[in-house]
């Protein structure tokens, strides 16, 4: 059964994943290849995943067969289990909890394309309709209190499936990084009466310096203190706390920023592997969130290494000035994937 | 000019590194090979390195010339320079100051050895004196409110040189990963009147799930909460906050566990890539400080992906219990360097 451990220091939890149990030998040869035949994501081998969570299909098609376009399944090697009752223990100085929480896989596309620049605006639609659906569905367990949509892209970036595809892990605390973001996010408020990143993107928007495109709702810029080089985060310009809030409006306007940045970035370093990240306000907490939610897209062409994991700081040698220059003179390729006239009779989830 | 910039809303600094700023270019390319010939490291190279700052040397041996064994030079390509006034600016939300700090290297071997595991427990004091040496004398520049020494090994775990050396940065604010750290020791001595540390280190003597080897006064142990397969921590067994109290016992009985820990990962996992991180108490900080110095062994054999990225949180696939047991049945590989003659007729610097 996989544990959630604290560190008896920092608040940092660690899942000990002992269902995917790693012994010495396993790491004695590289892990498998990426297989672009036989992938379990592929249109036609719906019965190599575990049964759908949700689909967008077409209307009266039959669940885990063909006919759609979007799909969550669960992770066939999950980190953690919805399945359980909590709870906790103590063990002398330690601290843990038995490994509640969910894991899901997103399948963006039914074609073996490896990313979503691929993808029509439409279809980005329909990703970030799913990862908007799942998000409030879940937050009915309320034992969990973040949900983690991630995206992780390339081996370097952690893809153990080249198929374009998105993660979502659901976990019974507030972690680390994003208390210490709310932290930020109120104490600025104490000092200055606003939210910092509502001012943060105006100043962006004034001085045009870091910002990579724009539209009437978002904002895609490389941040001022970026990690990454050509590291870029999608702001909402308008105050919104939680992820789970975006309405018709916002999802137009942030499927095509979206596929832009990450064409941007596909064509200005060739293809590089990279993380993409939702920060978003925690559910289930209770009392006022003062948050403002954000995409963080961090490529990953330097190496993390003792400096970083000893300090939680990191060196970048790209200034950001210099990514966003680069990022937007190059042009957003056209996606190749012609929308199929079903779309048009979806049968939408929310 | 290099910059530390903050981050608006955490507490987290970045290096922006102008000085060997990357451009798109340059990540076109894979990065260059490792060169075991023309080692800028190796005996007899002393003049494609910048002058050393500190060597272990035979007594009137020239600098800059053979006749050391440990070498310290400041980095070549430095994230950050010592020679600079220190000034801070902000700019609307954002606050930086410029890139003051110190990058040395400490050439751990006259010869083109991949490891320390090859050295001799004598050679392996030496560079745990040098360690001690650099970090006693850069306090006196009072800026520096942090000394990072730290190890990468392989081109996953960030090395950019084959022949085994360490590095420091000494940097001008506590990072927050250490004050996460401190805060932890603070409170739980304010809850139970001891230090954590001390109290982690008896259960763990005591129960001998996790330990992988000890003597009189230090303990190697995999953590409870490891974030990493085959984790390894070396904690000293009485309480000592500061890496720089060290003396002549601890210097003596660390190196055979330092040496004897980094073998038995090596013999274990088959050489894998790794980080190790010194955890010591912040300099020129002023007030009392509560901690307990020690080592962190991270082996890089998962990658650090969006769900890390994003929460700060790791998923560990292998039990530290099961990683202690295999570490323990590992035979300590005997050094093949033998120390040379001139080594007893040193000038010790400290």
């Amino acid at each position: 059964m996989p544990e959630w451990r604290k560190d008896p220091v920092v608040d940092r939890w660690v899942i000990i994943a002992t269902e995917r149990a790693k012994r010495p030998v396993d790491f004695r040869c590289p892990p498998d290849e990426l297989h672009p035949g036989n992938c379990p994501l592929c249109v036609g081998n719906e019965d190599k995943t575990p049964p759908e969570i949700l689909a967008f299909r077409e209307a009266e098609s039959p669940a885990n067969r063909p006919g759609w376009w979007v799909r969550v399944v669960p992770n066939k090697f999950p980190a953690v289990r919805a399945d359980e009752r909590y709870y906790s223990w103590r063990d002398g100085v330690y601290e843990a909890m038995n490994g509640i929480g969910v894991h899901e896989v997103i399948v963006e596309s039914t074609d073996h394309e490896p990313d979503l620049i691929n993808q029509t605006d439409y279809q980005v639609e329909e990703v970030l309709w799913a990862w908007r659906a799942r998000s409030l569905d879940l937050r009915a367990d309320t034992r969990l209190k973040y949900i983690q949509i991630f995206k992780n892209k390339g081996r370097t970036g952690g893809a153990s499936l080249e198929h374009t595809h998105s993660q979502l892990v659901g976990i019974p605390m507030v972690p680390v990084d994003v208390s210490q973001e709310l932290a930020g996010f109120h104490e600025y408020r104490r000092n200055r009466g606003t939210c910092v990143f509502c001012d943060m993107v105006q100043q962006e928007i004034a001085r045009q310096e870091r910002v990579v495109m724009e539209n009437d709702r978002f904002v895609c810029l490389s941040p001022y203190a970026a990690r990454f080089p050509f590291e870029m985060w999608i702001v909402p310009k308008h105050h919104q706390p939680d992820f789970g809030q975006i309405g018709e409006e916002d999802v137009r306007e942030l499927a095509p920023i979206l596929r832009g940045a990450l064409g941007k970035l596909d064509g200005t370093v060739c293809q590089p592997p990279y993380n993409m990240v939702l920060h978003t306000a925690p559910i289930n907490v209770g009392g006022e969130i003062f948050y403002h939610w954000h995409f963080e897209i961090l490529p990953r062409l330097t190496i993390l290494a003792g400096y970083e994991l000893g300090t939680g700081y990191f060196i970048n040698p790209t200034p950001p000035e210099l990514a966003a220059e680069a990022l937007r003179e190059t042009a957003v390729p056209a996606p190749h994937q012609i929308p199929t006239t079903f779309k048009e009779e979806v049968l939408r989830y929310v």
